[in-house]
């Protein structure tokens, strides 16, 4: 057994059933060659597009997660290793400022080279040199590569996420519509009846405690107190956001937020993202192209405001992230998760008490994103990861129908801002009492 | 003994020490002349100018505090009253959605009419219905009216604050650096050292409970878990952030969230508002002119960010608002308010264990401002006055030197966007652990 | 008489009827108290108002004309001369770059100080001054001064016709819809009818060549050929408008410049300014108060692109400034200008073979703004006047009723953008052939 | 001979040498393979960027001006045509108004699909069409086809030189300053002297009179007066651009109109654009990739802006647009165009008397783009060509080195906004007398 595989095992990498992988070498790959098989129904021309600012374009991606490894672990620690291009840092630097100056985020769908071809060879460039640092046993710094490594994987499983999430902006963006795949199956079935669980108050803790791999956000685990709270069973459906569509939610300001009601008015939203009327029928685009509106299929790409909104309609409240952590860390992760290959929210079949807590939507919570108390980031560039961010955004729970399953946990806090909807997000509804 | 000091009391009104007025009555003729003893120094050039989206003009402040007692008390409450001029409800709504469309807030400085003089028409006319409604004896809604009345009352002294910062806002914004008050004295004095004490983890109570006055967003009282804290015993000066300043704080990417960092580059920030450097030596504006900064005063008008990354290159935090909340509520409502007529900041001279919890500035917190667990607004139009604004915000707490002492509480909840820093706002240093 | 009525007359000062005054300095008191007659009717609230960065305050307008007067003849030609305030020559220089910085256009209605009141000290200390140095015997530079008041006076009267102009801008824009002045007389009358006087084709000389006063750009004189055309005998009416309103003319993509066509939607235009439909009848705001449109007297407040669609829609065009000009110069200046006191424009009730080509309404040409050929500004910082902005701009010709009459000349022009309405600016139609 | 050939030697399409083809099939298909030999060096990844709203993607061109072919012939003229997909109207209309509703021109970059390979079918499809309708011999209508027909080879020309121009712009704005092609040879040797002809003032004839192809602003050939103007030899080179920017022309705000200043300070020029300085020496982007900056050969890639206050720094000014005309009337259109595969200006190297008058660079005129007197433009949608853009730009002449040679005229009027720079724009100075 190599010096990595022990150093992955003492981060608990092989012990936790989530991570199921023989070895990091394993793991590593299986997680590059994902990437590339998400790609694979794409034509070279979509690759390079990017529809807004916060879309980058699919090759971007393909190429940051491969600088990610190449800044934080080859450079480091593979001796004399020669980067691949000499600009290539300056292009995909995302955002770690303290890693120097980067090419503007909105500049990124300006960027005909490097084309699809030369990404592609700086990735098995990438590949093969990280295979031979993980195969050498000369080496110092054995914790650091393999905790590096597992973080490196877990960056690249969330921009397998955000591919998804662009490409389906990609695609909708087009008037033609066209589809990512044909060949994908449509979830079908009818929603299960909600049921609201009731959770007595207390002192409970939050936050990761386990010896696997987790974000530095989800640190420390810590006390907080929960008062009386009720969670839904199920996540909202399509079929009860249209009653508050057709009861003129979008129209009515006491429902929302003061940001929220001024969005609605700028942006013109009467429906969640995606969804267009065709001939006095709704219809969405899914990654399976354009399809009437599944009214049994949980609601998704609403904005935190709609969630609100929504929730406000129907008299009550959204969880905080410590309520839903409390009630989702005794269910099993299991769930519609990319690996169902749907890439759209299925209806709530199972009869559990809490039905897709994991998976199908993320959750909008109604915390904000702030640091939990003693938080500390991770040392140097990496830790511009997420303690940058905690300002004005919401965080959602839960992953969604394009996140890996083995990328989530009950203590995984995602994060938005109240506005966005692209991504796959939608509502469960709570009840809290003082 | 009337009926609505009946109610008053009923309210809490007569019995807590910090609302010691003998009757609604001339609480509420207190609070009418004192706004108007406040715009006593400007000219009637002053009174029309509105420097930025945030700050309204003087007059407007004066027209829309009596719109509201018209609006909530009048309209309803007093038989056959006729409004002062039909306009006027939609030139001084200020946001109400549900009372009908409102004149744009950026453009309350395009209006010359009505004039000072007439505001003041519209004043007096108000007030003198308000005493007959105040004075009746054969009405219903007693308590209704009280309860508004007191609400009112508040709503006046929240502008009170208001156009002191504003009116700051205008002079400073004038190349000529015009005077509000040239009779006003500068407080002196050493700051006292800073004092970290240490309160233990536990369960603790946070909200209003007592039976006088409070918003709604200080409701419900309800329970939290505090994790161990340490707090500054005052509040952070001048000198110690000139320190920051000078450590090239302002030029380090690494002391800043992500949304401050670019705030700081888009607007050029290099030193608190208001802050000039002549011929080598920092001045500020204050509301008595232009003087060097006092680096034993409170440093003041801080963003959000700024207070963070200050907090950051110290190697601290700032406090959550319970637990902040759980140190003042032990300490009396007293310090540095607008009584004490200095209209700024002034060093810590106290030696008591927590220095200037109150007055001096608002103290930035690191909690976002969103709805206590089980959170009801007011019925109504007036459930706008605070719930829709909890999204995107920060709490802050403990009132300012332009504060009205007897407008603060323990569990009073101020919040502002985190690039604001036209209000009195400063920084208390904290400490936590998990 | 004095050494300055000698220069002015080699100016050709007392020759010209239009400047048919005794001495200059009786043309300069006369000019500097029309600026103060003009503003009588406000109330102090209305001096600082800024209602877009377009517009200027009154009290601006007052004082930078008296900044022009210190800035180029007190502090270069009176000895010993003392500067009103050492931060004015910031604050009311309006554009002139070489003069050093100055303060931000949009920041014009931000400044409540100097108030009204010390703006009138201020132009009474200049005036003093000015008689001063236009009483002295003993000067060299007679004529440079000359030169440069009786520029400064012209100087002057633009900024009366913009004060009439602003003062209608920030009043109409108030929803209180004040009126400036009530005692003023409504024009009344039906227009004549329309005739088209044809003009033969040939080379002419166009430009100033009187030895009067004229700016830069009026020189200098210089041959043009015309080919033929025909001229309207009067301005466009508001009826005649109406039709082109009522047939649709603001929603036919086919009448307009694609800028006029961006400009329609984004802007919502469907009528001239100032307009608005009460109950079903369009009325208009005027210096004298909201009034029903009168379908008689000329259209007024429309842009160049409305011009421009509405000529295309009559199957018609604008003609050249030179042809304009071609024909004014064989008229009188007389009109309805600034001193018959409407303030508006009014029906054509002239029988002459041109009517209103003077005063009335600013006609918008089809010229664009360039130099004349071998056109040189004015020497110093007094070049930066009018050359300047000769680019993306559209010629105007005949002044209007807010024009003093003696400030106007065949030669005489006047630049606007295409987009703008708050002049008083009309149509006067004409046809072209090659 | 077919009917076709025939009714296009009536509108002088055989007669005309520099437009010296057999017969209108094969200028069609020589346009058309054209168009797709300047894409053969680029990958697919190039086609779909759109760097900023003036750019197009090279796809779009190419689909765009088949779109052209299929609206204005195939679809009114070949019986039974079935457009290639329907939604294609909609994505490669530009800007016809009255041809419908179409995609937003600033998303043309967020469209993968059509595909680079689907774009090239559709070429091929419509080619195919259009052979078929100009084989027919069984037709009405052959002069109005055989006029689109040469006006559609005549606007896919103008996409020929917005292809190359736009390429340009989507590989300078990439970081890594790739090469279009690596086999372009570069220009040298040395600039001739300047002299500065003489013209005689007097009315000349300016527009087309011909009896070939030209565009509706061409005409009506009509009179002008020219005063007496001497006009530069040769194209200002790098050389002498290069002593204005050392000269401090870029801070000088007297050499620049207003709107030049304000744009040289927001945009920060400081150079032409494309040019960057390493390690103290200027370089600048061509299609042959990153070069030092040739000192002999025409500046290029300035803005009107910059041109105008080049000329003034000079003491000199740009010619009308006619006097340019009259110049270039009596030279033979020769020079630097596409056909020399430069692809860049070169140095003057020719000792005629006016040398670079046709290719190089589009040369700014100081004339509005304007209609000429009496103007019309084409019958219906095809009137939307030139006719709407008449307002706010500014006229250049004599084609460029991307310009196909036989697509130029001395009568040809091109026009861009005064601060665009991405064509490929340069000066030629001039002197006027009145």
């Amino acid at each position: 057994m190599d010096n990595f595989a022990s150093a992955a095992r003492r981060l608990g990498f092989s012990r936790d059933e989530t991570h199921a992988f023989p070895a990091l070498r394993t793991y590593f790959l299986q997680v590059r060659k994902q990437s590339e098989l998400l790609c694979e129904p794409l034509t070279i021309d979509d690759y390079g597009i990017q529809t807004m600012p916060d879309v980058s374009p699919p090759k971007w991606h393909l190429a940051h997660v491969t600088w990610f490894y190449e800044t934080f672990l080859l450079k480091p620690f593979l001796p004399s290793y020669q980067p691949y291009h000499p600009k290539f840092h300056y292009l995909f630097n995302s955002y770690y400022e303290t890693a120097g100056t980067f090419h503007p985020r909105p500049e990124r769908g300006n960027l005909s080279r490097p084309t699809v071809e030369e990404v592609y060879r700086y990735r098995s460039y990438v590949d093969e040199h990280m295979l031979d640092l993980l195969n050498r046993t000369q080496l110092n710094h054995y914790e650091e590569i393999a905790t590096r490594t597992i973080l490196g994987c877990n960056h690249e499983q969330q921009h397998q996420e955000l591919l998804l999430t662009d490409i389906k902006h990609i695609l909708a963006r087009n008037p033609l519509r066209p589809t990512y795949r044909v060949d994908l199956d449509t979830p079908t079935g009818h929603a299960v009846a909600v049921e609201w669980g009731a959770h007595p108050a207390g002192v409970v803790e939050a936050g990761y405690d386990g010896d696997g791999f987790c974000f530095d956000n989800e640190r420390p685990r810590h006390k907080v107190y929960l008062t009386p709270f009720r969670l839904a069973s199920r996540l909202t459906t399509n079929g009860e956001y249209l009653e508050f569509m057709e009861a003129g939610g979008y129209e009515n300001v006491e429902l929302w937020l003061s940001e929220g009601w001024k969005t609605v008015a700028q942006q013109g939203w009467r429906a969640p993202l995606y969804w267009e009327k065709i001939d006095g029928q709704w219809w969405y685009m899914t990654l399976a192209g354009l399809q009437p509106v599944n009214e049994q299929a949980p609601v998704c790409h609403v904005s935190f405001y709609e969630a609100d909104a929504y929730a406000r309609w129907r008299g009550v409240s959204l969880a905080t992230e410590e309520a839903w952590e409390s009630v989702a860390s005794k269910q099993p992760v299991t769930g519609n998760f990319v690996e169902t290959m749907y890439f759209q929210p299925a209806p709530a079949r199972s009869d559990t008490a809490v039905a897709q807590i994991y998976g199908d939507v993320w959750e909008w919570t109604r915390s904000a994103y702030t640091p939990y108390p003693g938080f500390r980031p991770l040392e140097g560039t990496l830790g511009e990861y997420n303690g940058k961010f905690m300002c004005s955004q919401i965080v959602l729970r839960g992953g969604s129908c394009v996140t890996p399953q083995n990328h989530i946990r009950a203590s995984y806090r995602n994060f938005f801002y109240p506005a966005d909807r692209w991504q796959f997000t939608g509502i469960r509804l709570a009840e809290e009492q003082a």
